[in-house]
């Protein structure tokens, strides 16, 4: 079966019109267990704004986001200065990129989602990769931690070997590992680096107790800049919404750089209304440990595969098979799209990443794991 | 009446928060003049796209967009792979900028939309002013000429002292003016210039035989990128939707420099459906000659005020008296907003920018203007 080996791979998870490509089906019917979005969203609260504000298309957004900007500052009890709005968390990557350009060299944590390499790339960064070590056998939650393999030493005598002018992307939780960044090395990252820059994607996955996120910590790092996004959590990639929080001088450059109508009004009314959809959020925390559990133990159970503990709404799993053949294999035989690996060079045909799902969707997942790969 | 004059004016039309401000009521209350937006749209088959595309948004939008290219692509009889969507003309603008950016220099045809400044500030261009002299006593449609004001001498001869390594960024139909670009002068542009980026954002309100874009000689100027809004014509500026067109290559090198799902799935939607509404475009075609010729006539009958021929959907006015106090005036009286001409340095306070719209919004627009500022 070469011919669908050489057909064109996507980059990213998600990409729904090659899936349905290679299963010889409409994008619809593909099961999507590559894209990490939330199976119990949209909320009924984003679609009766989003809804509500079609009226407003005839109006150009507004290039300040006063209300947007204002229910994110109240969310993290900042001044909306420090918040700026952008089309997807991608869109606030790219000036992030550019900021980190300026410096002698970046640091990025690998395997490293792919678009950090765009965005570093589109302006000429001298990125330095950063292998990380991650636990296999940690537990599923909270204590299982991503590091980079030198830190395997004392971290300040490590840091020691930094250089000055240089900058770091970081990612935390970390895609595709689900496991959160070493506390220690987040503080000597902070504590070093001329700009640190933290995709926190999926922190709010993670109850408000545990996200433990560096936006806490935003007024007293001048070079610190956080990027979320509000897309996966809230089941509307494709209506792209993310937000970056940093200190107002430095979002006010970003502004200067980028179009005064970066994000549209949809997303902007959306935006303001899941911010305060408590109970939309309650049921995501409460759903998703033991979801993940499911999965993990479903997929436990098939002998060549070894999932890895994450606290976050995905799971990497090691896969003693080719995986680019299992890929299209539960493509045209089930309609299933799992994340190859291909495009994390550290990682390739060994590992896949998954989506925890709907108990029955996960259920389907396994039956198709194991018809190809066997049971224990 | 000091005190409003000091409030921070925006930069652009349509901020309808800020009018909303200065007259003390909703923005929905606003009858705006400002935004040069198509006031028979959105159309039906634009909102029922939308419609049909919100359970999507729970997906990536497609990074290749080869449905919504292929749309343009028809239209324009063009291969998919020459034509960019953006999120927005500006998103576009961004990129060209960057471009442009590369040479020695770039003459800018001014007085300029002021997105224009930013983009080209933005990668740090140096940016020549290029005056523009234009027909006050033109005919309405399709005479009247915008040329850069050293253009009176014969062209060939005005050529030889453009520098080597420079760019132009032109308008066409020009904003705020109205109207067209000499052929001519455009022609010398393609021939010697190393970049032309054309912005024809309001192109499309000129029925197809009058249009002469210059997308019809993409192929033959590699050195020429083309701009278009969707959200003017279809009246949909918070939606966010434009694309450029050029060569291949050049496309390719934005791509890699820009996020890969800028345009948000409703939109991308929403243009692959508003492309084929020949019902819509005809009605607009039909309704803007008569509605322009109203609002020009009714201008006249103001003493102090002095239209100026345009073939697009708006009017440059000029205005014996002080621009920015008869603006407030508007709002804070009949809650009517028109574009102050503020921030485009060449006209400053003697000059204002309103919409055509439709019948009974024009003659609340001259009730009041005459009202304020009497008639003949």
């Amino acid at each position: 079966m070469n011919q669908p080996c050489t057909m064109q791979r996507p980059a990213h998870g998600g990409n729904l019109e090659w899936a349905a490509g290679v299963a010889r089906c409409q994008p619809q019917e593909i099961l999507d267990f590559s894209a990490s979005i939330n199976p119990l969203g949209p909320p009924e609260s984003a679609i009766a704004a989003l809804q509500a504000a079609i009226p407003s298309l005839r109006h150009y957004p507004d290039p300040s986001y006063r209300r947007l900007r204002q229910a994110l500052a109240d969310h993290h009890q900042l001044s909306a200065e420090w918040i700026l709005p952008g089309n997807g968390a991608a869109d606030l990557l790219t000036w992030a990129g550019r900021d980190l350009a300026t410096l002698d060299c970046v640091y990025l944590c690998t395997p490293a989602f792919g678009d950090y390499r765009r965005a570093l790339a589109a302006f000429g960064s001298r990125v330095q990769p950063w292998p990380l070590a991650w636990s296999r056998s940690g537990a599923l939650q909270g204590e299982a931690f991503a590091v980079p393999v030198a830190a395997t030493d004392p971290i300040e005598a490590w840091v020691q070997s930094w250089p000055p002018q240089a900058g770091c992307l970081l990612n935390d939780p970390h895609n595709p590992t689900g496991q959160r960044l070493d506390p220690r090395f987040l503080q000597a990252c902070l504590n070093h680096f001329e700009q640190v820059v933290i995709d926190e994607a999926f922190l709010d996955f993670l109850p408000p107790a545990d996200q433990h996120s560096a936006i806490d910590r935003i007024v007293d790092y001048p070079n610190l800049t956080v990027i979320r996004s509000l897309t996966k959590f809230y089941s509307l990639p494709g209506l792209r919404l993310g937000y970056a929080v940093a200190h107002p001088d430095h979002l006010r450059r970003w502004q200067q750089w980028r179009d005064p109508w970066a994000v549209n009004s949809l997303a902007i009314s959306v935006g303001a209304a899941v911010m305060t959809d408590g109970a939309f959020q309650q049921r995501t925390w409460d759903w998703l440990p033991p979801a993940r559990w499911q999965l993990f133990r479903s997929l436990q159970q098939i002998p060549v595969l070894s999932p890895i503990p994450s606290v976050s709404n995905f799971l990497l799993v090691e896969c003693q098979a080719s995986v680019s053949q299992l890929q299209f294999w539960l493509l045209q035989e089930a309609r299933i799209l799992v994340r190859d690996c291909l495009s994390f060079p550290e990682l390739g045909d060994g590992y896949f990443r998954v989506a925890v799902l709907q108990a029955a969707q996960q259920q389907q997942l396994q039956t198709a794991l194991s018809a190809r790969l066997g049971l224990h």
